[in-house]
C-alpha cells in the first residue's frame, strides 16, 4: 500500500455566528485527500477526513511540511507488518524533525491526513470508520451514539424568540439535550438567555454552558456562583484552557460538573490537566478532538491517559460535531458528541435520514467516515478531487 | 502611520546538523517585511525580522491569516495615541478570531511581524532596537551582552577532534562559554564529548548541556545523576518542555542550575511552569524565545510574570542566537544570550567586527536589529524586497 497523492482544499465556513471570543464567519477548514494505489472500480480508494472545526485551515504546514515528508517517506515506514497503512506509523513520518512542545496549528494539520488515514483503511476494508477504529484498539463498536445539541450562539440583532426557536427546533429533529454559550454579552443577557433556554428544555440537567474559555479567575467564579443553583448538566471552558489551576480553584467553588480540553491538544496538555486541573473522577467532562489533536492515535493516547487516571472513558465528549468523531466516539465507546445542527456547515451535522431518537443517534453504515454522503460536502470533495 | 504590505520569504538554513530529536537541514525561517507608507530617501521605511529558529517557516499562516488582518484593519487599530506603530495593538489586530490555547505555529508567524514592528519603529526614530525596546518598558539599555557560544551538535560522521575544535574556534573568538548537546547518541559517547568539552572550556561552569527535551522521566533523572558532580552551568530541556512535574522532580534530584523554556510560547505556559514547574529564584534559568512566542510584547509579559513569582530578569536567557535576541536581551537587561557562531546561517550569530570579549559583546548601532549589515542576511532581504 502506497500513498501516491495527498490534496488539501481551505473551505470557509458559512454562517454568521460567534461565541465569546471569536467570529466564525472568518473560519476555515482544511479538507484532505490521501490517495492510495489500490484501485476498485477502476479509481484509486482514497481517504478523506478534515481537521474539525475551530482551529482554521492549515494549508501552509500541509503543503510545506507534511505532504513532502509523506510523499518521501518510503511505503514501508507508513505500513505494518501485514503492508496495511498505519495512521499511527504515519503520524511519526509527519512528525519528522518536528521539536517537542508547541502543540496548536501543526496538530490540527496532522490531524486532518492522520484521519484520512483511518477513512482509508476503513474503505479499503468496506467498512464504517467505527468498526475499523474499534478493532484497532480491542473494543466492540457502540451501535448508538447519545449526542446533544451544540448552538445557542450569539447572533447579530438576535430578537428575543430566537434562541427559543433554535432550542425548540433541535426537540423537533429529537434532541433532549442542548448547550448554548455565555460569555459574549453582560451576565444579565445571559442569564435571560439561560432562563429561555432552561425554560424550553425542562430541566438545568439538558442545558450545559460554554464560556469559551473567556473568564479570569474573578470572573469564572463569580459566573459559577450564579450558575449554581440551575444544577447545570456541565459548565464549559470558564477560563483559559491551559490555565490549570482555575480550573481546580473553579471546581472547587462551583462543585457542580465542569468541562474542559477543546483546546489541549496533545498528551502532555492532557496530563497537565489530569495533574493540576483538579477534574474529579465520575464527574467532569473532556472534550479533547482528535481533529485538533494529531489524529485518533494522539487522541486514543489521552483516552488511555485518562483511564490510567482513573478516569471513565464514558466522561469523554469531544468538541466538534460532526462524522469523524461520531465514529470515533462509537469505535472508542465515549460518553457522546456535540452535533451542530444548524452551524458550521458544510462540515457540522450527520447525514439526512439519520434519525435522533431521545438524543441518540444510529451509526451510519457508509464506509469510511461517510463523509461523501453528505450532502453539504459532496461538491467540495468533489472539487478537492477533481 | 500605516502599513501598507507585508512580505514573506521562507529561506531554508545551512548546514547539516541535529540535536537529539531533529535534524535542522530540512528546517526553514520566514523573513519578514513589513513596508510603512512613511518615505525617507525615497523609500518607505520597512521593518524586517524574522521567526527565530527551530520552528519552520509559517509562510502559510501569514499569508492566510495574519496579512489579510493586518492589510484589512484601520491604522487606529495599531497605532497608538500619537500615531506611533504600537506592536501590542499590531498582535491584537493579528489575534483577531484566533482561540484560546494551541499556541505553536501562530505563536512564531506573529511574531516575526511583531518584531518586524520593532525593527519598523526604531528605523522611524534612527536608533538601535535595544534603544526602542528600552525605553518602552522603562528601562536603560544595556552597552554589553553576556553570550555564550552554542554548539556542539551532532554531525554525521563525527571524528573524535571535531568537538575540541569546535570549542577551541569560539574561543579563539572571544567565547569562554559553551553549550553543548547531550542524549543524541549513547550516555557513554555524551559523557566522551562531555569530557572533551570539559577539557578544553576549563572548568564544568562554563560548559552547559542540552538534551532538548528528549528523556522520560528515568532518563533525565539517570543523566543528572551522571552529571551531577561535574558541577556544569546547567542543564537544559531534560524532558519533555510541558512536562513541568518531570522538571520539578529533575530539579529536586539533580539540585544544580537546570534551564528550559525555549518551547513554551504564551503566558499561560510559562505561568504553568513557575507553578507547576519547581523553579528556584536565583539558580534556574528561564530560555522563551520572543521569536517563538508572538513577540515582544508576550515575551516581555512572561518576564513581567517571572519577576511577580520572584524571579529575577537575570536568570532569563533567551533561546536563538541573533540579532533580535541581542538587542532584546540589552533592551530588557536579561541575563544574557545563546549565540551561534557557527550554524544556523544565514540567521545564526551577530555582525561582522562585533568583537567578543570575554564572552561580552557591545551592542552595535545600527537602526533596528541591524539585520541587513549581517552579510549572510543581506541578499535574502534584497530578494524579499525585489
Amino acid at each position: 500500500m502506497k500513498i501516491i497523492e495527498v490534496r488539501e482544499l481551505s473551505i470557509r465556513m458559512s454562517g454568521n455566528i460567534s461565541n465569546a471570543v471569536v467570529d466564525f464567519s472568518r473560519h476555515d477548514v482544511s479538507l484532505v485527500a490521501l490517495v492510495s494505489d489500490i484501485i476498485r472500480n477502476g479509481r484509486p480508494v482514497t481517504g478523506i477526513a478534515f481537521n474539525s472545526i475551530g482551529r482554521f485551515a492549515q494549508s501552509g504546514i500541509i503543503r510545506d511540511r507534511l505532504i513532502p515528508r509523506v510523499l518521501n517517506a518510503p511505503s514501508e515506514s507508513y505500513t505494518d507488518m501485514d503492508g496495511d497503512l498505519s495512521p499511527a506509523a504515519l503520524r511519526q513520518v509527519m512528525m519528522r524533525d518536528e521539536k517537542p512542545g508547541g502543540h496548536g496549528d501543526r496538530a490540527s494539520a496532522i490531524a486532518a491526513i492522520e484521519l484520512a488515514a483511518w477513512d482509508l483503511r476503513a474503505k479499503i476494508s468496506d467498512e464504517p470508520a467505527a468498526s475499523v477504529i474499534a478493532r484497532n484498539f480491542a473494543r466492540v463498536p457502540s451501535d448508538k451514539v447519545s449526542v446533544y445539541a451544540a448552538g445557542g450562539y450569539y447572533y447579530p440583532n438576535e430578537g428575543a424568540n430566537r434562541l427559543r426557536d433554535e432550542l425548540k427546533s433541535y426537540q423537533d429533529l429529537g434532541f433532549d439535550k442542548f448547550k448554548i454559550k455565555v460569555g459574549g454579552v453582560s451576565i444579565q443577557e445571559d442569564i435571560a438567555r439561560l432562563e429561555t433556554a432552561l425554560k424550553q428544555a425542562g430541566s438545568g440537567r439538558n442545558i450545559s454552558v460554554d464560556a469559551n474559555g473567556r473568564f479570569d479567575l474573578d470572573g469564572a467564579l463569580s459566573l459559577g456562583e450564579i450558575l449554581k443553583p440551575y444544577d447545570l448538566r456541565w459548565y464549559e471552558e470558564a477560563g483559559d484552557p491551559l490555565d490549570y489551576d482555575l480550573n481546580r480553584q473553579v471546581i472547587d467553588a462551583y462543585e457542580r460538573p465542569v468541562a474542559t480540553g477543546e483546546n489541549l491538544f496533545s498528551v502532555p496538555d492532557v496530563r497537565n490537566l489530569l495533574r493540576h486541573g483538579g477534574m474529579r473522577p465520575g464527574i467532569d467532562i473532556f472534550q479533547m478532538d482528535a481533529g485538533l489533536s494529531y489524529g485518533l492515535t494522539e487522541y486514543a493516547e489521552m483516552i488511555a491517559l485518562m483511564e490510567a487516571s482513573g478516569f471513565d472513558r464514558n466522561l469523554a465528549y469531544p468538541h466538534g460535531g460532526h462524522l469523524l468523531n461520531l465514529h470515533i466516539v462509537a469505535g472508542l465507546n465515549l460518553g457522546g458528541c456535540e452535533a451542530y445542527p444548524a452551524v458550521f456547515q458544510p462540515f457540522g451535522g450527520y447525514l439526512p435520514g439519520l434519525a435522533i431518537e431521545q438524543g441518540m443517534i444510529r451509526l451510519p453504515d457508509t464506509p469510511g467516515f461517510g463523509l461523501e454522503a453528505k450532502p453539504e460536502l459532496r461538491p467540495h470533495i468533489e472539487k478537492l478531487m477533481s
